[in-house]
């Protein structure tokens, strides 16, 4: 397929996405209030059959609209490896960003789906179902909440902002150290700190302007900020590396902000030390 | 009054808190999506014209219906300094709790009400209209969800628990070291962490088991937790001062738990040197 073809196609992948990804809320807002039955990657990382049966919903979905796409998902690669992400059109998935909220019943949980083409993000729909939060993007056609056009804020200035990150699921002593001193050295220079539980959700919250700056480090892998960093970039946010380089999709590091900010955040955050 | 006759009123009055609860709502949703003037108290401290709308109609409300209560107002006491908390029935009230999370579309926004007679909470309502959810309780009644009876979370284990606590407005270098010292202890020990800027929402995220355990040094006032308070201990839980002794409505320290967690949560803290 060319670069004409799918910019053509983009409306029609973004729609698909998007059954998709309300397919997926509907088995999590089921889900939430019941039972859960609960199994343990590691003391904090957890599991669930929720999780696994959305991404089942997903795969088959996509597969059975485009069946020469690539995917790659959470589940998936926790069974079976990692997937190269690769030139060819891939669906990045994770089912259920939010896990531990899901578990908790803390309603910060949501469904992310990505397109990459050519390793660059093309399409994003992230879903709270929770809530009832729906946020769509496709590359060049903005970014939107429930249909309705998003921008990030206009904030100019760090000490207003208000900051969010998330403090990762290791917890040996060097990570949790480095963690808790950034968050002292941040502290004198934003407003306040948000922790939501859930990556992608965090970008959106970029996106639609309700937080303006967002770091982390250590996440699970490229299904957290696929769909949520095309959102943000749409809205006319950055995305980039918190040392300030660029963005890489398979890094397990993100930062986002507005265009104004960027600058001085990467400066808070070690000035491309970190 | 005396005291039966307290009991007898207490569905009276909650439902009364409830309607003052709903209208305040009312005006807090109206003007979340709207551009908003905001002034400065402090550095990350804001206040709206939507918080004093608030109080005003919650003030006129319950006024209009119990004449002789007190009233005790996070505005008011701005405006004229705090009002003794007496035996007297008082209502304790944060017209928007979460002014932060307001001015940035963060969707944790709360009014928060509670009464207190002899200085004992005995009804509290918290009202999210954002996502439009209202945590209700009255003393020996049991707590609600949207009408429906909420119960703190049976966890057992602090490894496996959710914690919740806020890093609070003040910026001086002792506070902000002793926090982030806090919480880098608090990491190795639950599950994670989260910061949803509200402390009325977070003592409900307690109440109905989404969060096992809270804390929340240097807050606002009596009206950040005079609600929420009852509503947790309605629920099941317990509401305690983080040294582990007896919760002081008045001294601006709040912790929460379900019973089994008091105890390693209170060693985990700091065993009463905190």
């Amino acid at each position: 397929m060319g670069e004409s073809g799918i910019v053509d196609s983009l409306d029609e992948f973004l729609n698909v996405a998007i059954d998709a990804a309300k397919g997926a809320g509907e088995i999590i807002r089921r889900g939430f209030h019941e039972k859960k039955k609960v199994e343990h990657k590691g003391q904090v990382d957890l599991v669930t059959e929720t999780d696994k049966a959305c991404e089942d919903f997903i795969f088959n979905h996509l597969k059975r609209h485009f069946p020469e796409h690539k995917f790659i998902g959470e589940e998936t690669t926790a069974a079976f490896g990692i997937t190269e992400l690769t030139e060819q059109p891939t669906w990045i998935v994770d089912p259920l960003d939010g896990t531990t909220n899901f578990v908790h019943g803390y309603p910060f949980v949501c469904v992310s789906i990505g397109l990459t083409v050519g390793k660059v993000p093309v399409v994003g729909v992230v879903y709270n179902p929770i809530i009832d939060e729906l946020f769509t993007g496709a590359r060049g056609k903005g970014a939107f909440l429930n249909g309705n056009p998003i921008k990030v804020s206009s904030q100019t200035e760090l000490v207003k902002s208000l900051l969010a990150t998330e403090v990762g699921t290791k917890r040996d002593k060097s990570t949790v150290d480095a963690t808790t001193n950034r968050i002292n050295d941040l502290l004198f220079r934003v407003r306040s700190l948000r922790m939501s539980g859930s990556c992608a959700l965090n970008l959106c919250g970029i996106a639609c302007g309700r937080i303006d700056i967002f770091y982390e480090l250590g996440f699970g892998g490229p299904w957290d900020v696929a769909g949520g960093a095309l959102i943000v970039e749409e809205a006319g946010g950055l995305v980039f590396d918190p040392s300030g380089k660029e963005f890489d999709i398979t890094a397990q590091r993100v930062a986002a902000s507005n265009p104004h900010l960027k600058e001085a955040f990467v400066q808070a955050l070690g000035g491309g030390t970190i």
